[in-house]
């Protein structure tokens, strides 16, 4: 894991207020580093994309993997200028990289109006009660997929 | 909120199966209902696309927006064929359809090797000790895209 470097927080929060002065989505930026270098940023384009999951580091993670022709972001560091939401943390544990680093708290977001505590609490909660209605159902064959999975020898285990 | 209507989870379960057999992904597919019909699918398209965040909810919650031209799932019901890991619970929260049905659960997501139970433990657990070196830096522009934001007229919330 590589030391924390100002300057591509700096960058990263940079991306955030411009972004807000662009019109294209809400304040947040972020940059992934490899090798003491910026090789993807991704600012919010929900809004102008008319995309949910259009976040920063959603969008940073995909552009970083487009570079590096591969689906983890080993031995590279995230940087964002805000605390990660579920779905952004989410991707960043599937993703894999080395490090995260942050500025602003999911707090902060919380008071511009931003829903990420709120969906920390959801997602830490039992499954019965949520504020999305959501149900486990039966069903006979909820079970096949993984178990073509588990047989098939053609994957690529990820 | 519609009722669950099983020929909806059928077709979930189907895109999973079809996807392991395809070679493009792992066990997983989404659908979007609205009114009635299905309006979106999605499969993981992870290992296929180099993209780690290529999960089927996120696939199946970017193409209905798409199709909806708006970043909200409203009126929408989302079925899985597996419970969402907290990335796609996270995104199924910025969409805010009116529910979500799944099939598997997390466990059998994690007996057939995917780390859903495990993200769902980092997540809920404080930013010290994860799994994932995070650090919340201080940094003096901090706030300042949450400034920009909050005094931006033009801005569209979402």
């Amino acid at each position: 894991m590589n030391e924390y470097r100002i300057e591509f927080m700096d960058e990263a929060l940079r991306l955030a207020k411009a972004n807000v002065n662009s019109g294209k989505g809400g304040p947040f930026g972020a940059v992934v580093v490899k090798d003491g270098r910026i090789i993807a940023r991704g600012v919010n384009l929900v809004t102008s994309n008319n995309d949910p999951t259009a976040h920063a580091e959603l969008i940073a993670i995909r552009n970083a993997c487009a570079q590096l022709e591969w689906f983890e972001l080993t031995d590279c560091e995230i940087y964002s200028s805000c605390e990660p939401c579920p779905m952004c943390l989410g991707a960043i544990y599937w993703a894999r990289p080395a490090a995260l680093y942050f500025a602003a708290t999911r707090l902060e977001a919380a008071e511009a109006g931003f829903d990420d505590a709120m969906i920390y609490g959801e997602i830490c909660t039992h499954v019965e009660g949520r504020k999305i209605p959501t149900m486990h159902v039966r069903h006979k064959l909820a079970a096949s997929p993984f178990i073509e999975w588990k047989t098939n020898g053609n994957k690529i285990p990820y």
